[in-house]
């Protein structure tokens, strides 16, 4: 029995042997163990944050990463940015018959390794098997439940004029390094994606300074949408200076082979916080001493403008507008 | 635009698109309406019960109800049958490219009305769209959030020799609704999916005894697969009675032209119960007071039996077993 059939979502014996051998395997807790049609969790002190995020990433393998660590970093570090702690994931597999076992293994395995490494539990899962043809090897839903500390306040309506815009670290690896990977693009640099859980750096970061207003992730559309939906919310205008931002000599150079803008590829593990200018620097500080934000820089600020406009300052002293996407430049990268 | 495309995928203007004009005009409460990337809710008073379904059906629209009907009414019984009050459903959409606007709107349509039904809120969604032929239309995971009173205590571990087993209702239409719609079989009288939310049916029956031990909703397996499980787990035996089960004329007749058994075919309305046998009659009058609980009946009783066998006494006075399903007899039925 080395691949997924159709008898594995049947409810029957093979999905029970499929759940056992697996995901209990793997993923067993207490409160998986006990799991009947629904899961109990304890009660749970203080607002709570809800996510879900189903993850279709083409191909399930990528230099840097999966699928399964993909869907539970993306879910831990959507809880995060809100400002949440992560506390439970519950996890939907839909599989294309013919999957091979191994590689279901070793996604498992590496969701395993992750939630672990984040101290959350996976605590509900489901598994539906589609036919060939049907699906694309695998599609995997995560919902994420944290807790918020009472603290806690990141939302656009704290933003103001002035404020500054911090990055955590470069830009476009993660979508940049699933299009080299599925179009066989073979450069002299692969490029790796950036896919990690940030909840610690954004911990520090909240216990550094109350005056860290917003925080996002830097994903699909890429820091220029990003930066967009902020102004629009918001009703404010950003500038970005071009000569601050953290960008790979390689992620540049295969973007201007491909005609592409790194300002609009996906990231996969790092944020935008905007914070006020006098913590600016304290927060930089303390995302550079973390893991993840060894390449934090300050790129840019909070401006007035009524018509909401995102602008980069070019090197050479020019301004260019940064639009919001209207074409999905890589699509299935997450 | 009457198609969806991948730019609907993208997270850019597109997306934000399908977001504003279809999920936030039907779905928009006072959470989702804030969303960032976690939707926030308040403190939850008592233990919580979580539970994750994909759903898969094929077809999408079947003869009394939709993908978007069964991913609300079977997250919604999930968490009503372990004893929990439904509060909160997150909902993530995979679309494949080229799906009818139109169709995808019938289905939010319908997932909005059956969750203001059962004063469920959507909470928080995500929408990805792959290519054509890597998926089927359409596929949704809900992921609902509940909470549990104190004195709830559902559990297999309460089931004793001597208590009844009973079911809500007919058996076998959804699978059969299913499978005729999706092979096109012409037979006088259509069957219809008896899809439908059973909260209500299932507090009414835990107000009116503290001796209902069990509840589980009859899906994938059948009623013939589901009290398999519960045997096993609690290492007993079941005994059903051939003549108390409520199955119609035209299932039955139906079943016997396709060769199926109606006891291993899902429905996603009815549930089955294990009450002690002084409180049977009592649950079994709450379930016929009730919309959804109008056919119910005693069907067996739990007996002795170390080897955990789930047996049928046929009208004939003989014995059957009912075994465990080693085959899918009817693939992505939800």
């Amino acid at each position: 029995m080395d691949i997924v059939t159709l008898d594995f979502g049947s409810g029957g014996k093979k999905t029970h042997e499929l759940i056992n051998n697996l995901f209990y395997k793997y993923f067993g807790n207490d409160i998986l163990d006990q799991q009947g049609d629904s899961s109990i969790i304890n009660k749970l002190n203080g607002r709570i944050a809800i996510t879900t995020d189903s993850y279709v990433v083409d191909p399930i393998f990528f230099p840097g990463g999966d699928i399964g660590k993909l869907s539970i970093c993306g879910t831990i570090n959507d809880l995060a940015v809100s400002g949440a702690n992560p506390l439970y994931i519950t996890v939907g597999f839909i599989i294309e018959e013919g999957m091979s076992i191994k590689e279901l293994e070793k996604i498992v395995i590496s969701m395993a390794e992750y939630a672990k490494r984040c101290e959350v539990k996976i605590v509900a899962g489901d598994t539906k098997v589609v036919e060939r043809g049907k699906g694309d090897k695998l599609y995997i839903n995560t919902t994420g439940i944290g807790v918020l500390e009472d603290s806690i306040n990141i939302t656009t309506s704290r933003i103001q004029v002035g404020d500054k815009i911090i990055v955590s670290g470069t830009l476009g690896e993660h979508g940049l390094a699933i299009l080299c990977q599925r179009q066989e693009l073979n450069f002299t640099t692969k490029i790796i994606s950036d896919c990690n859980p940030l909840d610690k750096m954004i911990r520090d970061i909240l216990n550094c300074s109350s005056n860290v207003k917003f925080i996002r992730d830097i994903t699909r559309g890429g820091l220029a949408t990003i930066l967009n939906e902020i102004a629009y919310e918001r009703g404010i205008g950003m500038a970005v200076y071009e000569k601050s931002l953290p960008i790979r000599e390689e992620v540049l150079f295969i973007c201007e082979v491909l005609g592409l803008d790194p300002l609009y590829i996906a990231n996969e593990g790092k944020v935008v916080v905007i914070a006020s200018s006098d913590d600016s620097d304290k927060v930089l500080q303390c995302m550079k001493d973390n893991e993840f934000g060894k390449d934090a820089q300050i790129i840019g600020e909070v401006i007035k403008d009524e018509r909401e406009r995102v602008t980069l300052k070019t090197e050479l002293g020019g301004t260019r507008l940064l639009a919001m996407t209207e074409n999905d430049l890589i699509p299935r990268i997450c």
